[in-house]
């Protein structure tokens, strides 16, 4: 079975090799066609590099997006695409992207006959390699069915939020949000710590061996430790961008939200003050900051940068 | 061995039990005669009931108190009670207090001869019924090996934090925001999956079962979910008591802290509001009714109240 | 000499009164017509009533619009009536609208030789019907003087922002902004004192004759004293898009702006509570409940409703 | 008539110069010998420098007080002092204080036959210097008739809040908290207005002169748009103070206020970063950082410190 693929940056890339490890082909496509053809390098003869995102599109076939943005989903979902994937098409987008773009997309792709699923993705990219990334989904139930041996393959678990086409990006959203909610909280938490005289490692070593035993917690705790945020994940700026889809989400459910207008403000700081490439985890930095204290350590490897 | 035991509440009943069940012998005291009864009447040969405080303490023997707050501490552990306790006593202040009041505390015993060492307990009574409580230390090294055998019949864990009186205090202050702040971030995340068709039994079930998945998310999301607030395990009241006792410790250490302003803020609201009653989860009300959700369920048990 | 005018609301139709009485003659359009009847209904001689946007615009002339939103002022500027006014046109644009629109309207206003200058006005419907109003310009030199009669005629001052085609509208929202920031922080502080046994009418009516004597705080404060919030000037509805974008104007900016977050977040919770049609005004009423207090006393007028 | 004075620091000294000026003879008391030295220098027949608090009370006199807090305050009105002014004196307590504290020492008075009244002083040093400060006054009815002309010759106006101790500091310290909500706002909308190309004295200027056209916002803007925060007429540090107390008043009567919430977080901040010495007004540098924004000019006077 061939699968087609558009969008091979940090998440795309280790999610496509999945899937051929997992025994599809491939028809890729990404705007830098390097990385296309990286892809494709170690297993020529099953990947099939296409040079637009039409050559991707096999009628009825399956397409999976893997990009940026609202806008960078919109774009490549056009009519061409669209037209090309023609009816018995499914079109499953991974974005972290609004739900009101996915209810939109799912009308235009309906118009081509072309089913729409979200499969948003939780995960960073270490972990989408080792299929430990989380996928929730939303859409029609029989092209959900269809395409669940592909997620499969690409997540540990799938969690399904029924019909509605933009269900499972609100599900995405929220859990982005908490997870900048946690970073912050165990900031301020540390930074208490660290003004009455307990290690930061002490505190939050206590804190995630006991109550909050858990991977957000666990993972992030240790970056804070370590404070090098300039070993980057995932950057400040694409974590705005989610707390601004978050925030535009609340806005238009009129969901008063004072914890995401905190992260949110922390984020948009921090590009404010040129901290916009540093990993999402330096959000403590405003914590730490607001307490007087100085953690960030830039990392070995980039101190020359 | 015998052991003094001053405080027989909620949390200090079971923790009584503990010791009598790991083998130690107690003579204990409460303000509310009946309760210090209730404890002696399944082992009246092993537990003396005093008539104050001062009959609990034994000259160099170990006295361990479970109070409401500062002021209870404070007044417990007065002249005469440390008099009798004398050189070579040592106090284990369990109560969740503020780190300057294990300070002066740690002085006054120190006049007498007496070790304070404190040791404040993470778990609501049903955990420490279970041993499943922990526990965080700090004092004089020496004193807390030796109280080290109690400790461990109360919790599952020990956590040191070093021998300045009131370090434990500092993490007991910010595990308990930290706690406070997971709520209010399931609460929102909760109310804006609602606002926009996803209950929130599916949104918090998804989370805690994967990237959250640990003791405070798993409890205090079941009670989100559940929203039976007037069953009670730990009061707002409460809450609010330890989000001040946060925030003073905050601003005399110079340690900015809006996440920390948020929740507090809550849970003034909600005593404000007739609400101090309610169980400490139902600091998710606030959230809720931000976004006109009304989640409130009183428990069958409690509608007659 | 005759103005072309589109937007004869409650605030539009006091202006356009005013230019009558000033001596212009007008060309009027609105949506509903009979508003635009009913403006001409005193001075048949002076007013044409135009049926379409493109009525109203002369080759060359001046035209006024005081429209709701970003998007009625972008579909009434479209390329017909641009192509109607023509080179030496000039459109003033007076609504509360993004700087950003702004600045696309004034590029497709250039296409057509069309000159766009934004004039967003300050004033409640009676300020502006009393001439009481403020207007902030921005745009190219020579039109803002060639239009200043007409401005003269509507208000009692105009503030001039530079060429910077959307600056008078940055000016306007941060106006807006501080206006529901001065609210907030007004009942915040009669909740204290209120809470504390001092009627907000004693509290509010010192500081208002001291530290705080001007307009927004002199009128504001004797709304929260009444607490009449269903006497509406300005809905909690259109307070909260201004709010919002505001924050879009911040978010794409980088301006962290905490106060912003705070008000914003009160009127969306209004919203959210079925509250969107009282006044403004009534952001009051977040603060008080937070104290559990309760304000709003429906005006006699009004209580039927 | 002559009347006690203890407290002469920047704000006390204008003070007692002002009852020298109108016809009040004095005996003063400074922890400082030097300052009551220096107010009786100009005026050496009619002011008497006492050794002692107790020095300065009269058996039935007045005796104003105008110290830096609440420790100061209670220290200074010991059962020595309260003993020589016995029946029928009267402290007037001009201090910033709590409300609480005012009710205590009203008990104290009392025992000893004293009237206590508490008359807070809105104005800096200059404005007392020029009797341009405001006075709210809370207490027994006669005493304040009785000390009605001293408070005439200090203010431009008195303020009364009926009998109840406390009540006037309520209303000093909900004025003090609006007054750094009036700088925060300010500030935000300045720094949205220079992120946009708007420099901060074209937008503040615009505000100041129309809708915001009082006292504290045309003071403070003027101070926001030189940002030469080091010339310092009352500190960071004692408008933390200040912030603190609004919030014990806040927690103890279960009034929830974000907005204070904000500025007391801002005034911390700025302490945790070594600012506690510059001017209040420089809560403005808070948002201004958080938008990337360096506004702080060290005036010329001050840059060698």
């Amino acid at each position: 079975m061939t699968v087609g693929f558009i969008g091979l940056g940090n998440l795309g890339r280790p999610m496509a090799i999945n899937l051929l490890n997992a025994g599809f082909d491939l028809r890729v496509y990404n705007r830098t066609a390097e990385k296309a053809h990286a892809v494709a390098a170690g297993a020529a003869d099953r990947v099939v590099v296409a040079q637009s995102p039409v050559g991707v599109a096999m009628p009825g076939g399956i397409l999976l997006t893997v990009l940026s943005d609202d806008q960078a989903v919109t774009s490549v979902a056009d009519d061409a695409v669209l037209a090309a994937l023609g009816p018995g098409g499914v079109h499953v987008s991974m974005s972290t992207i609004l739900p009101a773009t996915s209810q939109r997309l799912a009308q235009t792709h309906a118009a081509h006959g072309v089913t729409y699923v979200a499969a948003p993705v939780f995960g960073r990219p270490e972990a989408a390699a080792a299929r430990k990334a989380w996928i929730c989904t939303s859409g029609p139930e029989d092209a959900k069915a269809r395409v669940r041996p592909i997620l499969d393959a690409l997540g540990q678990g799938i969690f399904d939020f029924g019909t509605s086409p933009g269900a499972a990006n609100v599900v995405k959203l929220s859990g982005n949000f908490l997870l900048a909610a946690a970073i912050e909280g165990m900031a301020e938490a540390a930074a208490l710590g660290e003004k009455n005289g307990i290690p930061r490692d002490a505190l939050l070593g206590f804190l995630t061996n006991t109550l909050f035993n858990c991977q957000i917690y666990n993972g992030y705790s240790q970056r804070l430790i370590a404070a090098d945020f300039d070993k980057v994940g995932f950057t400040n700026e694409l974590a705005l961008k989610d707390m601004r889809l978050a925030s535009e989400v609340a806005l238009a459910s009129a969901t008063a939200m004072p914890m995401l207008d905190l992260v949110r403000r922390r984020y948009l700081a921090a590009v404010a003050n040129d901290r916009g490439w540093l990993d999402a985890s330096g959000l403590a930095l405003g914590a730490a900051e607001d307490a007087g204290l100085r953690w960030f350590r830039p990392s070995r490897e980039e101190e020359g940068r």
